[in-house]
């Protein structure tokens, strides 16, 4: 292994990766090509990151490493500080990558690898597409996806409630208008004394995310010790999951790979919903999925597989789930778009349930589900005391 | 459209796509995201980048864009220039790998736009591995795998040697010793008047590569015009690839995405080298493929259906396209590497044919079937031609 010792040339700028560049005679020296990694050890530490090469004299002459401003998050390093740098090969995970690219099957020691080194940015942008697409075209088995969710889970934040009773409602979106259900089925459920702390997402494809629309009438940015905080004292909160940093490696894969592609594993889906579930902390989960013609899914068919699927993935979990396949064929209630809907929501609470039925009875219904599931109303009850307290 | 005025600020390094970088208070107004793609008009003309988002006022600060080195090759640009800057979609060809993605099946107008932007360094490193993974999972059909062979020779140098018969030998490789073929087959297909101007690769998984091994005694990074000279003048030449640019995006799908991820789909693979063939001019190809446990064909069932595929491939690109498949089961010849390869050639050619039987006889047999298929030796009497110039 040969070391040669460089002088740092800070660039002071991010580029989403851990990334160096040297010059083509210090490459040659330490046997390196653009995209292998380097080591770098300095006073204060070391790090991996990819390499680039230039003939550049002005970039990195002979004797300087350039390194991006993501490196400095990962070790102390100055303008002009001595380092060590050698040559090494590509993490373990990414033989697992290659692994899974093969068709084969990975043990939950390999994807905890993968996930690790996905979170702390070790892996490459083409790595990660490689992750994916392997995901979407071989597919995994269900001991994988609980193996994927476990991991996902465990790089982030999780939150504690003890030995409390936490439930959750989680819909598939992809219906205009359905993002104000949350803002009335979380109070009614509150209200019974269960612990409801939802966690959602900002708008993907939709015109509004729950999370954007809470943010109309509160601060929705909350970290993990507020959203338990507030769950223990009013019962529960609607906050936004990135901020809490729930399975945050989820918005890695979107951002990076997900997003660019238009792509969304079958696994992944299942992974990413119960990922941030259970670090939450939920025991019992509704599932609602609406099924329409523009609706993510589109029919009862998918419908059924992936609530099965949804349902057999939280019971591994130690999270009982319970699946309500709902009519995704129009927008729910009168109202799309974060500011209307908070205010239609709210007029749905303030009024004691006055407003459109789509929207009301679909809350409701809800609702009542989860109250029979947190056992505070008795089965084919639910909907009565959601009602009734609403 | 929402143009904003923006101050140039370089980033005097390669990142090795094209990108730029806004504060995010710019990319809200213009409605970017990260790896979304910015149009960047100045006065001596316009270039599209991937774009990156940054907090920091101190990278690029409101008002201010960053510019990596890449992009000052596709647009003159200086530090403080003033620039209008917008949002634009991906180009065309991220829906057509899409498409591929989901299976469809590309017109060769398609595969052209998706090659163009590959060349031009229009695509992210994660569409780029998408592209070669949808190869890789999808596969391409006759017509589409023709498409990508024309499109692949279309966007380097093309080599013009009128109406003479250019014929060439290509061996896939992956057989320690067998580079210094083509050093003896060059010199007894020339003499006997073809033209055979052999460009070949660097050694990639093998200790050497024909143009390492025929650097040890000349030159070969040759442009394309001296190769044209040089053919025209001796009747053969072997010159590295590259240095000629032909199918130049070649080596940036095996650098950005092939060589990190280890793969190799089948259709690229054709195309990779019947796409240096057709922009070399080559008329009439022998084809060979050793085939052994440890070479890059492991079966003859595997090397019959390369070879009858290479074959069609060849007719519709009208190179007449022959298959010789060979003993690859342990090295050719007595010497492995570059200067031990040349000097073993030169022995042969200077004792008129004295040396291991395993390289001499490999060498006469494939140049004789060479002297057959350009018509200077009867069918049947090649060999025997191929071994009195010798």
């Amino acid at each position: 292994m040969v070391w040669i010792k460089l002088r740092v040339k800070i660039f002071n700028v991010e580029i989403g990766e851990l990334r160096s560049v040297v010059n083509v005679e210090d490459a040659e020296k330490i046997g390196v090509t653009t995209r292998d990694r380097v080591k770098i050890s300095a006073e204060g530490g070391h790090v991996v990151t990819l390499v680039s090469i230039t003939n550049s004299r002005e970039v990195s002459g002979p004797g300087e490493i350039g390194v991006f401003a993501d490196v400095l998050k990962r070790v102390s390093l100055e303008d002009g500080d001595e380092v060590d740098v050698t040559y090494v090969p590509p993490p373990p995970s990414v033989s697992l990558i290659k692994k899974k690219m093969a068709g084969g099957r990975l043990t939950s020691e390999e994807v905890e690898a993968i996930i690790r080194d996905a979170y702390e940015g070790f892996l490459s942008d083409v790595e990660l597409t490689a992750f994916i697409l392997a995901l979407e075209y071989r597919g995994m088995d269900v001991d994988e996806v609980e193996s994927l969710t476990k991991a996902m889970a465990s790089v982030g934040n999780r939150l504690d409630f003890g030995d409390s009773l936490v439930v959750d409602k989680h819909g598939i979106g992809g219906v205009p208008g359905t993002s104000k259900d949350s803002l009335i089925i979380v109070p009614i459920v509150a209200s019974a004394g269960l612990l409801i702390p939802k966690t959602s997402s900002r708008a993907i494809m939709s015109p509004a995310g729950t999370a954007d629309t809470m943010e109309v009438l509160a601060p929705v940015d909350l970290t993990a010790e507020e959203i338990v905080e507030i769950t223990k004292r009013v019962g529960g909160v609607i906050a936004w999951t990135a901020s809490a940093n729930l399975s945050p490696v989820d918005s890695v894969f979107i951002e990076r790979v997900e997003y660019p592609l238009s792509v969304d594993p079958e696994s992944l889906i299942y992974a990413s919903i119960m990922s941030k579930k259970y670090a939450a902390g939920i025991r019992r989960l509704l599932l609602d999925i609406p099924v329409g013609p523009e609706a993510k899914v589109e029919s009862m068919r998918d419908a059924r597989r992936i609530g099965r699927n949804m349902a057999d993935l939280g019971e591994r979990l130690g999270i009982h789930t319970e699946v309500a396949i709902s009519y995704g064929g129009q927008p729910v209630g009168r109202c799309v778009g974060p500011a209307l809907e908070a205010r239609e929501a709210l007029e749905i609470l303030a009024s004691g349930g006055k407003g459109s039925r789509s929207i009301v009875e679909k809350a409701v219904a809800l609702a009542g589900i989860l109250l029979e599931m947190g056992g505070v109303a008795p089965i084919g009850y639910g909907e009565k005391a959601a009602r009734s307290i609403l």
